[in-house]
């Protein structure tokens, strides 16, 4: 017999995405959420009601939820213990959740539950240590050490965005005191900024052209503009990609990893960003590591987090 | 019947210290040789002599032989890939030294048997994840992820002394193509080089009234002048420790360790450097991992890698 299917649950700081996943990895019903600026009851009563939708439209009988997090876990209490975009800190919302549908719960990081789907199906298949780093508003991470995904004494690691890249750089900024984080340098909104910063200098640039027309620069925009072939959008993102590769060469060297998976709303600009990423990481990076690592991006994309939920669920990071 | 006593063995960049080792790690006999400039068969035969010379003074027989050495290894191969201080690159260099002394060799990072040594029996003792920095000439380093000694995907791994944390730092020099790397700024030549300045800027300083009397301005003078209360020595000591802070912050947030012990020369300074690191630490790593990691010096000092050697060679690691 075939083992039950799984619900995943990726809970953003901004949206929801939930499905019932096979053990083969298939994805059998999904639900999208908006889930912004909500009330603990209201953040509740979202996921509860993409549970309920899903599950109605499963094949058969589910065996479990998994939910992914933008937060730091304390695991040993099964309580979220920080999160910027969400008001459940201090909440054992995996309980919460586990109450009201009637089934068990396994929660963990968003980008944990990302990379255990990167590494049991994707981009990290059949390697022993590998780091993922989700770009979007902020840096979700995950690393699989030796054959294990690993987050730290109380479960609260990785959190490699908050690694500083640039000691007198920008105030990280939210929950994070710090300052010159890798998030702080490279996220959707340090991309927006480095557009906008371009689109002053060069007025005649289609980024120009998009400030002078009254256009908000965001991040989608500069990554929609640069595959258009704007040189201006295209040198924004390579001034990211190249921050990022001075993080990629960090980890590199930190953890010695066959492949670091690169996901994320700003992995959409694809070889514009890991391309200048690459060229960073082999002229900074320790030769022996930095000639045995891949840098690539995520299989899973905007499902990563809710694949990997549903394998938490079925107990695949253990 | 106990465990056969282990040989450790500790060759560093400038100095071997070899070890007979028993199960309870008390120390039986040591010897101390001079390793600078070496050619490879002058390092071999220099290992040999100590690791016979213990030998014969151990009280009874001997089990095997353990090796740290300052490189990163490749452990798939059991060869040295990259040494900064030794001409041992691309050379099997434990079964050189098995060949000659008729025992079997392990050999591993020498900061990585440090960090074995204070995690089974010294300032990292019964915890599942904790790192080590050892200061010195350069920055070594270890780790232990979720209960096991962790080295990366073929064993060259961590070198987190090479991580980057001023993007436009100074250039880390030697084997190393980065800059602004952790060893660039925490090192005991960069401990030097900050005494240098304070010495010019406060001749009146004790540190001053040493450099104008014509001594050199090494890391040791620094420290000892710390000890003696010249407030001159101590700041500089206190930059350091600084930026030691900064780079245990990340490591703090990128691992969620219980502890993260500092050993090497240079915390020969104890908390004069201690002190700020931890200063800095909580100014800049996430609150729940901050509040949850120790920052000591290590139980074993100069001794570490030789009783860790000797740990690697009886199996302690697996």
């Amino acid at each position: 017999m075939a083992p039950p299917a799984m619900i995943g649950v990726d809970l953003g700081g901004t949206k929801l995405l939930a499905g019932v996943v096979d053990a083969d990895l298939q994805v059998h019903a999904r639900a999208h959420r908006a889930a912004q600026a909500l009330t603990l009851n209201e953040v509740l009563d979202t996921v509860v009601s993409a549970i309920d939708e899903v599950r109605a439209a499963a094949p058969g009988e589910v065996g479990g939820v998994g939910l992914g997090i933008p937060c730091l876990m304390d695991r040993t209490r099964g309580v979220a213990m920080m999160s910027v975009h969400l008001p459940i800190a201090g909440v054992p919302f995996g309980d919460l959740v586990a109450e009201r549908v009637g089934l068990p719960v396994a929660v963990d990081n968003d980008a944990n539950a990302a990379m255990l789907a990167e590494w049991q199906a994707g981009a990290a298949r059949e390697t022993t240590d590998a780091v993922l780093l989700t770009v979007g508003t902020g840096i979700g991470s995950g690393m699989v050490v030796e054959g294990r995904l690993a987050r730290g004494a109380f479960g609260a690691g990785p959190e490699i965005g908050h690694m500083v890249v640039d000691a007198d750089g920008p105030e990280c900024g939210g929950a994070c005191p710090n300052r010159g984080c890798l998030e702080a340098v490279v996220s959707g909104p340090a991309l927006a900024r480095e557009g906008r910063e371009l689109a002053r200098e060069r007025a005649d640039s289609a980024l120009g052209r998009a400030l002078a027309a009254g256009r908000e620069i965001t991040g989608a925009l500069v990554t929609e503009l640069a595959h258009d072939g704007d040189p201006a959008a295209q040198e924004a993102v390579a001034r990211i990609g190249r921050w990022l590769g001075v993080g990629i060469a960090n980890v590199v060297n930190i953890f010695n990893p066959q492949v670091v998976v690169v996901g994320g709303g700003v992995i959409g600009a694809g070889e514009l960003l890991l391309a200048p990423a690459r060229e960073v990481v082999a002229a900074r990076a320790l030769p022996p590591m930095r000639d045995a690592v891949r840098i690539v991006p995520s299989t899973f994309g905007a499902e990563s987090g809710m694949l990997g939920a549903a394998l938490l669920a079925a107990g695949a990071d253990r």
